[in-house]
């Protein structure tokens, strides 16, 4: 056996869905050239992560390595590949590689930071490839929920190893390539050493259904309407808002795109030339005038998210526009698990309103992007591959894939972020742990994860504020009473009178029985104090406050 | 027509799933003698409602008319029915009248707020009835996911009423009574003057199935297990929890009940004498010493509550008891819409464990307790109702269930809390519209929705806080340099010094320019201070902080 070795390690989408960033190596132990795949972001939340503008995965082991990154390839459009480009580009400094609408969509990421066009170099579909040191890398058509996915098919000096990127086995897609069987078999023909699979939809237990599916219900669904239909979406889904807009316009409607990134994805696709055929649409200033049951809006915000089309518009208006009683609106989409609570708001502002709401809870009206347990069997089946490290899932997912592929007789491991495997032997083997996390966007600075400033802000959220002044004058004694202010806690408990009252009269308390040691130490002052506001407070309103202490001398 | 009328008014529950509250009075306007039917709870999340420790019903408008009120009737033992008793009755002080097993649950919630168990009277059920001022109330068994959940026959001089309560038409119930069509039919044949009917599952399409639907499939899942069984259900869920243990029992498992919710709820049950036969339970430390493949643990936390026993089991141990490599874990039990994340937090946590979970994805392991969409024609066709009046169910499920009714030739209004109902006609006509809220139970204390602490909670998660303080000498000029906290904020930002630096300097530039009539106003210096912390955070950091100001005076 060579002393070079392949490694694949994952920074991001391997034991959670979302920030995709998988890297590959090739060399000796330590000296591996490399490669990245995707560079994506994911989501924050109220409950884990308030405030936070956006999360990325951790790079810093790859910084550290900048030196060895021979390329950046991204294999689609999606956001959790693509959202972090911009923002890791300079830290990191290697040429990205793309096809062309993946690549649209990846320059105007960086032209927001401030990086040219160079940056991001377009390349062809398989069987054309690039050369990455060690590597050569093909993009191999697959489908998907937005145009041009694929995955790569990396070569190695040890083999070849496919890379799926996000797939489903759809041969009949709408919009972009469909699902070779023949060219995947092909490909995999002379010897696959790996296959790094999709594994979002290992729990679903029956075939996935094609696109086409879904067109003639919600057809059916489209001509039935009486009043104004109003279809969301995720904006990338290319092929479904042209299934939406086509609907909409054989019923006589006229069609209108509400939501920037409802305009910015079929602008993209309609620039690379990856959509034909597309309805022509309205300006919702224009739709003003026409009849409400001529008009159908495809808007953004199929999550639920706050500032999205859809939540404008069911909380009353988006520009100009206005939904009511006896409109029709659409959720062509299923909702991500954690964003139930945002979705029902909508639906529930909208019955409100009048409007009737329909969402895909019988099935008609949207299919998944993502393989199911027997497409991944039969993806597995074509590309016979001798390893599969599952990838893009949770633990459950990933351990389920793992499983399934061991039943059939590959090896498998499982991978999570931060476990770099070295796949040059005849099964995966664990080789290294590294230390992974998360970065996070914070207004307009970058954190991370454990730096403790989002755990004092759940903090203050969960126990509220109190915030005691002291001022000690030069003979190391309390300068007037000490002061109390409270933010996110109730005026006052069980006491009925103020809070602030309260605490100011145990804290003052405190300070006449402190001794001048004390007194001239800060750590033991706050300390005290601190203990003190907090007993006090449990005491009055039955909760332990965060408590910042703020001492002034005058000496 | 009588100058009399029948109001009906719900203060929580419609517009909601969650804090049932639902007032009946009858008499002249204004002078209307008011029974309450169900006083819930809803629980609070970290999106909405930081720091709370539960959300109970706003019930100002009863608590000023307390002396017209008769009695508080109690439909089955759910927290979001029974759960606001004990905070509530000291402020309403009627008699609370429900059937044992629900009078056994009361209790113990009385109990924990210092009131006696004479608070709670039992009543035997249909065709037993309490008199409440002008009204006549029976409780009519009917089935649903908790044992004697019971519907209301309210006679009224103007007739009769029927409140449903939670409910499902489950002909073999496993524990507690069956709904008996022929005991309802009876019940309506005089004519129902109107039915305050369950909305929940409005959007379900298909006939409800029976509780002992579920005990073939969960024998043959435990049955095949090789490792130690632990499943999951409400544990209010007698019947389920029944059925889980003959499971365990048939499989030759101890039985072992983890959870205090868990055991005070079969406590319960047996003390009343409605659950009968239960498997013989061991304690924790005896399951200790027998062999995991013969055991099964009933265990609380279906919801993936951080501190129910599953949710420890998922982190590591709880009493004494891990779970690991081969164990099978079962959800019998449906995630509410906003759970999600905490039990695929669960879920993730035992994969990482080993340990194989079966969800409901396939309907095999749990049913549902509410009526579904035929279910509820069921009821509408076998009550013959004059009006139907929707109740336990969010915006969205009260208005399909109202047109459900229409469409079959009732009528039906959409009352959401706050909204009160004249049933005295012909048909439902709103009289008066009710302000409504929440009340949050924080710590000790009760504050309202709108006091502005969960808002301001909210704020400091999403915006961080600052802490200035300036110290202002005898002649209006500031002792030294303002000082600056910060609390969940990065430490710096773009001028990569300390961002508390940047603001203090910005801070002390400010009171350098300002003017003597500013530094002697508290109030204009504090705005003036806040808005200069605040943009100085944004051009730093790019996020605008909440911000606290201490002024202190030495004058």
């Amino acid at each position: 056996m060579s002393s070079e070795r392949i490694i694949y390690l994952p920074l991001g989408g391997a034991g959670e869905i979302g920030m995709n960033a998988y890297v590959y190596g090739y060399g000796k132990p330590g000296q591996e050239r490399l490669i990245l795949v995707d560079l994506g972001v994911t989501f924050p939340d109220m409950d884990g992560t308030p405030g936070v503008d956006l999360i990325l995965p951790d790079i810093r082991w790859l910084k550290e390595r900048r030196d060895r990154l021979e390329a950046i390839f991204i294999t689609h459009a999606h956001e959790d590949h693509v959202g972090a480009i911009g923002h890791f580009w300079e830290q990191l400094g290697a040429p990205i590689y793309c096809r062309a609408f993946t690549a649209n969509i990846a320059r105007h990421k960086m032209a927001e930071h401030g990086h040219s066009d160079q940056t991001v170099k377009v390349v062809s579909p398989w069987p054309a490839t690039t050369t990455a040191g060690p590597f050569t890398v093909g993009f191999l058509p697959i489908s998907h929920s937005i145009p041009e996915s694929s995955a790569l098919v990396i070569d190695t000096p040890q083999g070849r190893l496919v890379h799926t990127g996000d797939f489903k086995l759809d041969q009949t897609p709408i919009v972009g390539e469909a699902y070779d069987p023949v060219l995947w078999a092909d490909v995999a023909k002379d010897g696959v050493k790996a296959l790094i699979c999709d594994s979002t939809n290992i729990f679903s237990p029956h075939a996935g259904r094609s696109e086409v599916t879904v067109g003639p219900e919600i057809e059916k669904l489209v001509a039935g309407a009486k009043g104004m239909v109003v279809a969301t979406t995720f904006a990338s889904n290319v092929a479904r808002v042209k299934t939406l807009a086509e609907a909409g316009d054989r019923a006589g409607r006229s069609i209108v795109l509400l939501g920037r990134a409802m305009r910015r994805m079929i602008e993209a696709a309609t620039e690379t030339g990856v959509l034909k055929g597309f309805p022509k649409v309205m300006s919702p200033e224009d739709a003003a005038s026409v009849p409400r049951d001529q008009v159908m809006l495809l808007v953004t915000g199929s999550q639920g998210e706050r500032r999205a089309a859809s939540a404008q518009l069911a909380r009353g208006k988006y520009q100009g526009i206005t939904m009511k009683e006896g409109d029709l609106f659409l959720f062509s989409s299923k909702t991500i698990p954690g964003n139930e609570k945002g979705v029902i708001r909508i639906m529930n502002q909208f019955s409100e309103l009048g409007v009737d709401v329909v969402d895909d809870s019988n099935g008609h009206y949207h299919v998944s992007g993502h393989a199911n347990r027997p497409d991944l069997e039969a993806m597995h089946d074509v590309v016979k591959p001798q390893m599969v490290i599952p990838m893009h899932g949770e633990h459950r997912h990933l351990r389920e894939h793992v499983k399934m592929a061991q039943s059939k007789g590959r090896k498998g491991v499982l991978a999570v972020n931060g476990m770099m495997i070295d796949l040059s032997g005849n099964e995966p083997s664990v080789v290294e742990y590294i230390e992974t996390g998360r970065t996070y966007i914070d207004g307009s600075v970058q954190i991370g994860a454990m730096d403790g400033v989002v755990r004092d802000r759940i903090r203050m959220a969960l126990n509220g504020h109190v915030i005691v002044t002291v001022i000690i004058d030069e003979q190391d004694k309390p300068l007037g009473d000490p002061w109390c202010d409270i933010m996110g806690l109730p005026e006052q408990g069980k006491s009925h009178v103020p809070l602030v009252d309260v605490l100011e009269e145990d804290l003052g308390q405190f300070l006449g029985r402190t001794g001048v040691k004390t007194m001239r130490d800060d750590d033991k002052l706050e300390e005290g104090l601190k203990r003190v506001a907090r007993q006090s407070a449990m005491s009055e309103i039955g909760k332990k406050p965060e408590v910042t202490i703020v001492v002034s001398r005058l000496s």
